[in-house]
């Protein structure tokens, strides 16, 4: 199922109940794409069908992210993605929401400026779970790292349409500053595409977060698969 | 400070650290009258003025419920009010997200339709955390009750403007249906105003939760006042 996977131990790894357990690869590696949903954007494709053939294709995490769904609807969708994700033995997070994040059973939260503090989730949540948040430079993001932050979401890199408050583009040279001033995992985000992977490839970043160039993908799998091959360098 | 106490006792559970931890009052007696936030409805004045001025005048619980603010605002606010709440020996409710009601110390949350269902916060919340639930008749009353719901919140009572998808009103014999129909205490919520609490006060419910009635009032105090007299039968 995960044509992805190279070593009978990450096949092994991959029944396993908890995808945080899977120690065969690092959260780096793990976070080489992150799959942001967007309804609007899949559409007419259901946010399901985009993620399960992006998750067919090697996708190995994927955000959960509707700032417009009541938290009843987030948890109905999250049930059906989350386990998709987890079947696939990928990573599974929820924009902004930690409470449905912990309803779901997702591996963690990722928050931006307008959500809860980092230190505020890390206090309630339990041991082991995972938080991102959005650091767009250095200074943003060793404040998250110092409160618990397990990896930082830095962008926007590229100008970008899903985004309507994004703010001006950092560029890969931002993105790369960020990336060599923490010790965590950094993904970039924001306006990245395929044709601009080399140049994202070629910074101090672990992955990217994908929102439009995945959910409006033609060929979900192809894109993903051209993302995932531009980090084996 | 609190001249609605008139036992030694409950003077002296007004400085415990935890209002929960008050066992003095019943929590029915608690949840006479749940202040309920809307800073469109409060202005000119601020929420935390008005809740100020219920809370002097004996207010037993504060419900924090602001739809549109991320939760970054919801947390800045609910520091200031759950302080203020706690200070009056007051229960300090957060409407929708468990989240930050946890990240803000808070008493319990209230959650309707569209937000997290009653299980799912009965599992993610911690021991002798308060849940609040939407119903409007008894069956969904019953779940909410087998699913861990510490009180309901039963209407729309009376028409209202303040929340524009309340539905039509049960009226107060929808209300006294469900209060008694189930264990817990049954709190009237929609379009109540002091002159309708004879009324409301003859059914069996514990309590009423009001919006307008108190966010808009001129004279917050005298409003509060009326109808925590109201259930002095």
């Amino acid at each position: 199922m995960s044509a992805r996977r190279s070593t009978p131990a990450a096949e092994a790894a991959s029944g396993a109940a908890d995808p945080r357990a899977d120690r065969s690869r690092t959260l780096a590696e793990r976070l080489r794409l992150i799959v942001v949903t967007d309804a609007g954007l899949a559409a007419p494709r259901s946010v399901q069908d985009v993620v399960a053939e992006a998750l067919q294709a090697g996708a190995p995490a994927v955000q959960l992210r509707d700032k417009r769904a009541p938290a009843r609807e987030l948890l109905r969708l999250g049930r059906t993605l989350g386990a998709l994700t987890h079947e696939a033995g990928a990573l599974f997070f929820v924009n902004d929401r930690l409470d449905v994040a912990l309803a779901l059973g997702a591996d963690g939260v990722h928050v931006g400026p307008e959500d809860l503090p980092v230190a505020a989730v890390r206090a309630a949540a339990p041991k082991g779970f995972l938080i991102g948040c959005s650091a767009d430079d250095a200074e943003v993001a060793a404040r998250a790292v110092a409160d618990g932050a397990d990896y930082i979401g830095c962008g926007t890199v590229f100008r970008t349409s899903t985004k309507a408050d994004a703010g001006s583009p950092i560029g890969t040279k931002g993105l790369d500053r960020v990336a060599r001033s923490v010790s965590v995992p950094v993904v970039g985000i924001g306006g990245i595409t395929p044709d601009r992977m080399r140049e994202v490839a070629a910074t101090a970043a672990a992955g990217v977060a994908l929102v439009g160039a995945v959910m409006g993908a033609r060929d979900v799998g192809a894109v993903v698969r051209a993302v995932l091959g531009a980090w084996a360098r």
